[in-house]
């Protein structure tokens, strides 16, 4: 049996904990924020990193989970832009030299697939999708029970792939991605938008309403809050059917905060889904489920990359 | 080393070969056109395994590449659009019943990424993406060193993404899919509607031009051809950016009739995939390479499944 330290860095969060092989519950857990006037995040995360270091066992490697692009192989992050100073950062070489223990890295929405192949929703499916709506748009699949990473790590971009050529702007800014017409991030501009042209809604007296709002205006029977979430997920089941074609998984597995808004996403997703795919083959006997792993799914994640990487 | 008999099924022609492991170079191999008067093309593949079935060695696989939807597990052709009455074709059975060896069925360019991968351009690529544009468009792709085809063998459909919603109509009965606006059958669809509207090239006294009229007269110089060329290649390097996004390959291998034009839609190619990029890191060290294996490259794919595949 191993033990892993494991981090999940997020714009807002940092969340750590010890595992051991094979078991999702966490020996020891905490998380701080990513953002402090003193540290810096990666100052903060190894500092975290030392407050939880089991004593009463060597650790056989850490494992960070980075909201960005990152080089795999050489164990740099290129770029995470909801963290501040990370361009660029040699990673695993910082915390070799801190903690002389293997260091790996991956996608945080990457490693969530992996976490909810081996320990969640995706168990037992070889050929796996995995897509999370919430302010971004992220993913991750598993082809032949292996995570798909691609040659330096930077595979998986589901949100970044072009829906409406000349769209609207994306994050990343290039524009049309999936990201930018679906995420919550274009659920609120969404509203924000038509509310300033005078459509009328329940959100009009609120100053920049969230995705949050938007969806609890939804079930609240909103009518431009149900057409903006509608809209989301009538694009993410189009784009999904694409991705059936790509990878025919047998499972889908749908996460992050805009899933939450259940039926109201759900059912546009999977009326589009219905329409826009090739044929019936490719949706015979495919289950498309939620999310089971919750808001530690970064780190389990993380356990289950350690736990298929060979350390030779 | 083994013996197996394969076969690569076209709308036009039917290719058979007999190869021993490990050798790319056929044993023996023939090719006769798919239709007849009297006979099925199921019944023609028979025939044409019967004539160059060795007598002097155990075969060890039958492997069918098929240019069209297919279960790899029930062994049944879903659709072959291009091959009459190759709808829910049990072709497996049909086979085994006939020859009494293992049968392996493929889509065409996924089995023709396979034997780029382990045969062609793409050796020592372990995330490698093919496309082969023609006609229609397809492709394959190698993920973490083995080929993607899903959980039934309907994966890698990288014609039928969407690129344009609601765009021009696509062979498969939806619209917008890559293949509507960047194939052989766009290009040549978009000089003749051009040439109706009055727009003046070489190419009006020509009947139904064809996608290879089109290449010749854009090598000639002629604008309408130039720009229907360049517009199909903008489209296919804006979709690569997007298929780079997801399967990060270190190596991008292209096919098909439509790629002999050369610099004529591979540098348009190369230009849209610069400018969708989502950053260098996904270009770095990475090659854009032609196919090298020719009009045999089915063939030797399915070659490569019988190699790669443990017939237990």
């Amino acid at each position: 049996m191993e033990t892993y330290v494991v981090a999940d860095i997020g714009g807002t969060q940092i969340r750590a904990a010890v595992f051991q092989s094979e078991n999702p519950i966490p020996l020891r857990i905490k998380k701080i924020r990513t953002r402090d006037k003193v540290q810096t995040p990666i100052e903060r995360m190894i500092g975290l990193f030392k407050e939880i270091w089991p004593t009463e066992t060597r650790v056989a490697a850490i494992v960070v989970a980075v909201p960005g692009y990152l080089d795999k192989n050489q164990g740099v992050i290129i770029e995470a832009p909801n963290v501040p100073g990370w361009i660029n950062l040699p990673i695993r070489q910082l915390l070799e030299e801190q903690f002389h223990v293997p260091v790996l890295v991956g996608n945080d929405a990457n490693l969530a697939a992996l976490g909810e192949w081996r320990y969640g929703a995706g168990k037992g499916h070889d050929n796996l999708l995995y897509l999370t709506i919430s302010t971004g748009i992220g993913g991750g699949a598993i082809v032949n029970g292996k995570l798909l990473v691609g040659y330096r790590g930077l595979a998986g971009e589901f949100g970044h792939i072009t829906i409406i050529p000349n769209g609207p702007l994306c994050g990343c800014g290039h524009r049309g991605h999936l990201e930018a017409v679906a995420s919550g991030t274009a659920i609120a501009r969404y509203v924000a938008e038509r509310i300033s042209l005078g459509v009328k809604s329940s959100l009009s007296g609120i100053t920049n309403p969230s995705a949050a709002d938007v969806s609890q205006a939804a079930v609240n029977g909103d009518a431009l809050a149900i057409q903006a979430i509608t809209s989301a997920g009538t694009y993410i089941g189009h784009t999904l059917a694409d991705f059936l074609h790509l990878f025919n998984p047998s499972i889908v597995i749908l996460g992050g905060g805009v899933i939450s808004a259940g039926a109201l996403i759900l059912e546009p997703i999977k009326k589009a889904l219905q329409e826009y795919i090739l044929g019936r083959s490719y949706l015979d006997q495919v289950q498309i489920v939620t999310a089971s792993l919750g808001d530690n799914v970064g780190l389990i994640g993380a356990l289950a990359l350690a736990e298929t990487t060979d350390f030779g």
